[in-house]
């Protein structure tokens, strides 16, 4: 059976089998898979749909799976699995880029616009199937292709950023708080580099960062000197 | 029967008739009333539950009532709902203030803040009822609590900014695009005014707007010609 990727025809049936879901309303998939590029009908709707139940069931499951996370270790976990990385692996398996339905201009298009368009599509399969059956139907299909993720979610505090990781380290040993120092700014407005250092003076540590903002200097240098606190207390 | 006003024994059995539900597991209601400054085992993580169930629930009925609606549109409109002020008013709806547990700091603290408290227990109360049973009846208690507001939904154009809105209005009667320009700015850096006025060249009209910033300037020019166009229209 030859499959034709971007034909105006898709296979749907093919893909029902990948989602291991088979719609009673064939024109539901139809309408998820269709891109703004190709018809008046398409899938911006049920992407709005879909982004709000794959939201409520990634939720609900990590309440589930970690009973004694915080509320904000929660919302990290879900932002790293509901956004449109998380939502492109998904696309992956299903090879979705073979049945999507793209205007003529879309079609070449490549990169980043169009993993964004495969995210977009995986929601509005998600919202295909619940306007096809139920929300427990469709949060079977949702829990089955984030099966992978869900299985491999990223220890919740990976997730925070660098000086926050690095605050809660200096607190839970009582060393205090770090101290960040702008050492030098160099080139014009608009294309400055920005290099901080951070001090944990009861350790006798400094580090560097440069970055095009201090923000992120700073990020980085903290980045930088956390692993030579744990191997300070690894010894 | 006397009730007493943020005792740290609320009378939770009232707060049930008021929501007409009956929790099997009162626990649940009394950690969703709860605030993290009267105890470790708070409200925040049925918070971050109800918030996603809202947000689905919303969406979805959104969705069915209005089928023509853009997905833009159905975004506004739930915006509209769930944000702090949509729940501050079910919160009121419920006396609500009558049955917080909070610890001795948070008593004493009024405006914002305790409105924000209100709104944020709303949501834990949505989390603790769909832990207490399934979506299904927590998707009818929301719909109740919610049901003014859902039949008051604002107009989806009233929900975008002037400048969008006059831009629309005027590609309707085809009168191609608003012109607009800084026309005065005073005051130092930081606390600056900007003047900006908005011109319809083909009917002849201009506003002017005044603001702390450019864009907010040009917001007011455009809110300010809106109804000046629509008199026109009407003549």
């Amino acid at each position: 059976m030859s499959k034709k990727p971007n034909s105006s025809q898709p296979d749907l049936p093919r893909l029902e089998q990948l989602l291991n879901y088979k719609f009673k309303k064939i024109d539901l998939l139809k309408e998820a898979v269709t891109h703004r590029s190709a018809a008046a009908k398409n899938n911006e709707r049920l992407e709005f749909l879909g982004d709000s139940i794959l939201n409520f069931v990634i939720a609900a499951e990590l309440y589930k799976r970690y009973p004694s996370s915080s509320e904000g270790d929660l919302s990290r976990l879900r932002a790293s699995l509901v956004n449109k990385e998380g939502l492109f692996l998904v696309s992956q398996d299903l090879n979705l880029g073979d049945y999507l339905i793209l205007g003529s201009g879309e079609l070449k298009s490549g990169g980043y616009r169009r993993n964004s368009i495969l995210a977009d599509t995986v929601e509005a399969i998600f919202g295909a199937a619940y306007m096809d059956s139920d929300l427990e139907r469709c949060r079977m299909l949702i829990l089955q292709l984030y099966h992978k993720q869900l299985e491999n979610v990223p220890d919740a505090d990976t997730l925070k950023d660098p000086k926050t990781r690095l605050q809660e380290l200096l607190q839970s040993r009582k060393l205090g708080l770090p101290e960040y120092n702008v050492i030098e700014i160099v080139g014009k407005a608009h294309n400055q580099k920005f290099t901080v250092d951070c001090q944990i003076s009861k350790l006798e540590l400094t580090t560097q960062g440069s970055a095009t903002n201090r923000r992120k200097a700073e990020q980085l240098a903290a980045d930088n000197i956390i692993p030579l606190v744990l191997d300070i207390y690894k010894k």
